[in-house]
């Protein structure tokens, strides 16, 4: 099967979003340095704009579809729409963002300082989706998948593309997944190249092991710690397609052993993550992905966006 | 004058140490990415073991010097007492840190889970110091300086070998002096080589920048937000020299400035950092430094043994 996405494509888009974006370093640890024996690449995405990987594929969005004048819209109150109303002032664009009532109002904030009009209204996020929708059939207004659409992979595939010019070598990579915009970024980017792409689910979370089990995209009910960031439904036709062909498998992990991680994050390394953020390496340290003697790990860490009193508590 | 610490003794140093310390990644950010119009480069020291470059002066200390069958003892409640434990750890040598009573529970609770044997007593630091050494005296313990001593200076000095090799050319340097030993070794190693070593004291918490003033070490009186780890009453001899033959200037921020360069590396660049940690950074951001046009800059992020409850009320 050709791929949906094809390397020129995320070299096109990294060429596009490189003014916008931050090129996010990697760190190459030595072998033991995460229990592991081998070498081990971490990518440092959590310091990116709006702390997540998501504005890469905002600003791919932005940049390749017409903005209509009303600007664009979107229901999240989290990690995508931070990056949505990141990337859309940055362009000079009107942003809105659809929030429930439940969201907390340190990210509520968040959406607010980076420059987004927010609308608070209803009980459920599936309610902020239906405002949201309401708003873009009356006005217009440009509508930003958070993972299931072609701009949006192709933007999120630009992180294993700096990760292969900037690191020294790869053989497998670990990468969180929720809805699988980024895992179906990267895996289009090395697909067919030896570079096992890995997915990492909470076990109560798991849109794309659940999916790729029943052979087709398939509803999950979802309750995890990591939920504010990874707790898609449903991954949806493309990103499965994708990693249907090219992630060579899901494992899943326990919220113990993730927030586990954020505390290792925390204590060891002085990196404040996000329970989605520290999913990945959840799977090395817990032993749910277990690496060949000497094999080449890349962790990809994704996200910060925690409440430090939170995390406070945590560790 | 000769500098007492050369480039070939930092160069010993990086080699005896490099299997105990973290190689820190070097991230040159765009122009523009701080305010300024210039490339910056930031040293991602925090991320070093114990949260601090701490670790570089007390390996190199303790691989050099005979150890005693009593160990090794320092007295301090922060970052060096967390260094000295770490550093004893990984080398099997036994630790007795010595703590004042108003250390936070918190900083004491690290010190023991890096495994040295902490000893609480006195009210205040200087108590603290009495009491270490007198159990030097008696035992025979090594003693570890936090500043103004050869191989603490050589070790701390690796942070700018690294940042050379790692970096992509710098004009000038920011670092955060306390009692001056990360500075006396930064300075010695670009001593003479075109690169302008700058430091930055907070307004109060200046020692090293009344010792130049006054043409010797001087006392000083210490009230910042940074005191708990960059509130040194003097620097010594050593390091004044070498500070006087080859550290630029040092310039003075206000805390205000420091607490805002905290709340900046927090809310856009997801990186959690004490006051003394944000030192370097606050003289970019508040101008107390001021870069010509287009003139490359490095700025040492240096610290990160804060504690989350606490930024979170700054943030």
């Amino acid at each position: 099967m050709t791929q949906p996405i094809s390397r020129d494509d995320i070299r096109a888009a990294s060429e596009r979003i490189r003014p916008h974006i931050r090129r996010t370093p990697v760190w190459t640890l030595p072998p033991g340095a995460l229990g592991h024996d081998g070498p081990v690449s971490l990518k440092l995405e959590f310091l990116q704009h709006a702390g997540t990987f998501k504005p890469r594929g905002a600003f791919n969005t932005l940049l390749t579809q017409p903005v209509p004048k009303a600007g664009v819209a979107a229901a999240s109150g989290g990690n995508h729409g931070a990056a949505v109303a990141y990337a859309a002032r940055q362009l000079g664009i009107p942003a809105r963002i659809f929030v429930p009532e439940i969201s907390s109002p340190a990210k509520v904030e968040v959406i607010r300082r980076l420059g987004a009009e927010v609308v608070i209204g209803g009980q459920r996020y599936a309610d902020a989706l239906v405002a949201c929708g309401s708003y873009i059939e009356e006005t217009g207004a440009l509508s930003v998948h958070a993972y299931d659409s072609v701009p949006t992979i192709q933007g999120q595939g630009t992180v294993a593309l700096e990760w292969e010019e900037d690191g020294s070598g790869l053989d497998t990579v670990l990468v969180a997944v929720g809805g699988g915009g980024l895992i179906s970024g990267i895996a289009s980017w090395w697909a067919g190249r030896g570079i096992k792409v890995v997915g990492v689910e909470p076990e109560g979370s798991r849109a794309l092991h659940a999916s790729l089990e029943a052979g087709r995209p398939v509803d999950v009910t979802v309750e995890s710690i990591a939920a504010d960031s990874l707790g898609a439904r449903n991954t949806g036709e493309l990103v499965f397609s994708i990693a249907r062909a090219a992630v060579e498998h899901v494992t899943l992990v326990t919220d113990a052993s993730i927030r586990e991680a954020q505390r290792t994050l925390w204590r060891d390394w002085r990196i404040a993550s996000e329970p989605g953020g520290a999913t990945a390496l959840a799977a090395l340290l817990s032993k749910a992905y277990r690496p060949q003697s000497g094999e080449r790990v890349g962790v990809l860490l994704c996200g910060a966006n925690v409440e430090l009193s939170k995390l406070a508590e945590l560790c």
